[in-house]
């Protein structure tokens, strides 16, 4: 078997057998396929497709590329993932939320790349928590308080972080299979036999459109089912930002206003639906059930509590949490229903601002970001403040709000769910 | 302008730009661009294509990316390329002929790599002959005796060679505007403006169908017209091996056979035609009258003696080449026409011999190779000795020749010429 003949064969559109794709994940974790061949052949894959049979064999050999938890010992685990979007805090806030009805949480999060923010950043903006658990600190933790969040823990599916890397230097990066079993391959590895996916769909998500995500959503939930694992799958707008803040401390700022109850927004309507679905398959009870358990939690500030223990678990200290001025606001310089505050939008000037990194190495201003104080398609009357930017940066703020006098179609929060 | 972005808009199958193909290919070769991201972007214009304009760009900057060379100062310059294949040996025999004629070679040639063989391997079968000519060397050749062969001189079309070793590693050969852009960009940068291309179709070929060769040899036109060459490109045979004999030093010996009137074969009939087309264009003067000076200068043996002036005045020792006793004999073990000897088959054979390498680094044994006594067709009865087996190794002679009672089809040695 050799790497040249395995790519001709994707080039030509041919369907890989087990063997080939056990040859290509060992060997590409082990060095002897260079990258150079993997993102010929990755690309051959973005191009060409994988049949269901290879994307399942994909995944099965990147979960063995690296180790697995066992949460055996655990009740009611669910875990949740979201495929990245802007604003996108849910993890903040559902985590204590289900940890407060009774469902354990064993949270493997990631980093910001792009646009996109990751949980991990986003939690770093509170001075002096511990995110690197070791897995004996992970365990115990979720024994200790039922929820643990961490950046990483044992070495899990090796072979998907190797090739994530390359396919985010290579624009490889769009692909259903390659987004599927990159997913799938650490979420079964982390152990937990429950998960809920938050699949953004729209202008600043991986996947533009319901048709990708429905193949992506049934893609998972069938690697789910051969991995003993259920997979509900919440197909979400991510046309425009979630919530209002999109930053790091702000997020973090965001996400406690709405475990306080200050703040009611299509943020705060998307965590009651994910929460429910966690709690519903957590402890396997009917879904109206779950949602009145969820927004019980919510309203009598258990929900609260349990981020608070969580963030003293893991060392947190809150009290540098401080909303900053803002450096710029933008008006509105006409009247009407504003058309160009998109995700993708509103991301790239966050990262702009200081919020993200272009490169993995790039250093984050953990404060600086955005405050929408208007969203796409509300009504602004001209000089109405619409946004506040953080930033330690002089930047350029003639920053147009556009508008129309066309009152828009309400945009759908929630999609469908496929399960 | 980023790399990404360039990778995402030809997998998307859209046009690059002028600009966008120059900051590809300057930025390769400062290695700005990762190999890995080259062979990313290779493979999405293997599988997406690339339009005339591209191709055209792509090989502008590849002939910008290293030095020119100017050889107007000599008259009736004509260069010679075939696309490789099994047992071809013509540059050996036709540059010489065509030399005799009146017509200058400047020719930079390459080594084998796969199955196919490279000029310079063969040469280098002769003892202490120099191939490594510096310009200075090459062009007082050129003018002393109206021919010389190197295999490097400046540094051609730096960019081509940066890709073509990523395509050979990465399955990104096959490719109608990579080959054409790689073969062009080379020829033009070496000077000449008149160029004779045997553009091999079949089983031991890059390109399998006529169709395609039609494609790449009206590409090659295009691109030369653009810079001021004539381009003529004969389309023949390549599904079973030129000539008798397949190995570096047993190409040479079967060359000198020709040069010396001993042989008539399809090699001869080739060799003769291509030059004919040479001188045609060198000379400026009809095919017939061209293909009459090609005929008598080989029949007067005024051919064979430019080659050993050839070769007197690269130091080489032709005195080295001794025919070696053949270590295995394949007899036909029954009768009738045989149907497998096809020149990928012989080509995989004599490089598995030796004769060829399969990474860049191998070392070629130049005694090692093939001599067919009988061809594809060619009628056997069961204990014909039908190939002599020429190698230092201990392999498995249990090669089955394959034979059919129905006569097969005779097949064409020249397909159609297109210019």
């Amino acid at each position: 078997m050799n790497i040249i003949d395995i790519i001709l064969k994707k080039k030509n559109k041919l369907e890989l057998s087990e063997e080939e794709i056990k040859y290509v994940v060992e060997n590409y974790v082990n060095d002897n396929i260079k990258d150079y061949q993997m993102s010929a052949l990755l690309m051959a894959i973005v191009i060409q497709d994988m049949s269901n049979d290879e994307i399942n064999y994909l995944t099965k050999y990147m979960i063995n590329s690296g180790s697995t938890f066992d949460l055996s010992k655990f009740d009611h685990v669910v875990d949740k993932h979201s495929t990245g979007g802007v604003g996108d805090k849910t993890t903040l806030i559902i985590s204590p939320i289900v940890s407060a009805c009774g469902v354990k949480v064993a949270k493997m999060s990631g980093r910001a790349l792009g646009y996109t923010g990751g949980t991990i950043d986003k939690l770093e903006s509170i001075k002096n928590i511990k995110l690197n658990l070791d897995e004996e600190e992970f365990m115990n933790e979720i024994s200790d308080i039922g929820l643990a969040i961490t950046s990483q823990t044992k070495d899990i599916a090796i072979a998907d972080k190797k090739i994530y890397a390359l396919r985010d230097a290579t624009g490889t990066v769009e692909s259903i299979p390659l987004i599927a079993s990159s997913i799938m391959s650490k979420k079964i590895a982390m152990g937990s036999k429950n998960l809920v996916i938050d699949l953004k769909v729209g202008k600043g998500a991986l996947i533009k459109n319901l048709e990708d995500a429905r193949r992506l959503a049934n893609i998972m939930i069938d690697l789910g089912k051969k991995n003993n694992m259920r997979v509900v799958c919440i197909l979400t707008n991510m046309d425009i930002p979630l919530g209002n803040n999109i930053g790091n401390s702000l997020e973090v700022m965001e996400a406690i206003d709405i475990l306080k109850n200050k703040e009611d927004n299509d943020l705060k309507t998307l965590c009651i639906t994910l929460a429910s679905y966690m709690v519903k398959l957590g402890l396997d009870i009917e879904l109206e059930d779950a949602k009145k358990m969820v927004i019980n939690n919510l309203n009598n500030g258990l929900a609260y509590n349990k981020f608070i223990e969580l963030i003293n678990y893991q060392k947190g200290d809150l009290s540098s949490l401080k909303k900053q001025e803002a450096k710029y606001v933008i008006k509105a310089t006409s009247s009407g229903y504003i058309t160009n505050l998109t995700a993708d939008f509103i991301g790239k000037l966050a990262m702009h601002l200081g919020a993200g990194r272009e490169n993995m190495k790039d250093a984050i201003d953990y404060d600086a970001g955005v405050i929408l104080h208007k969203k796409n398609g509300d009504y602004v009357t001209k000089g109405d403040i619409v946004m506040s930017l953080f930033t330690k940066k002089d930047i350029n703020t003639n920053i147009e709000i556009v508008t129309t006098n066309e009152k828009p179609m309400e945009e759908k929060l929630i999609y469908e769910v496929i399960s």
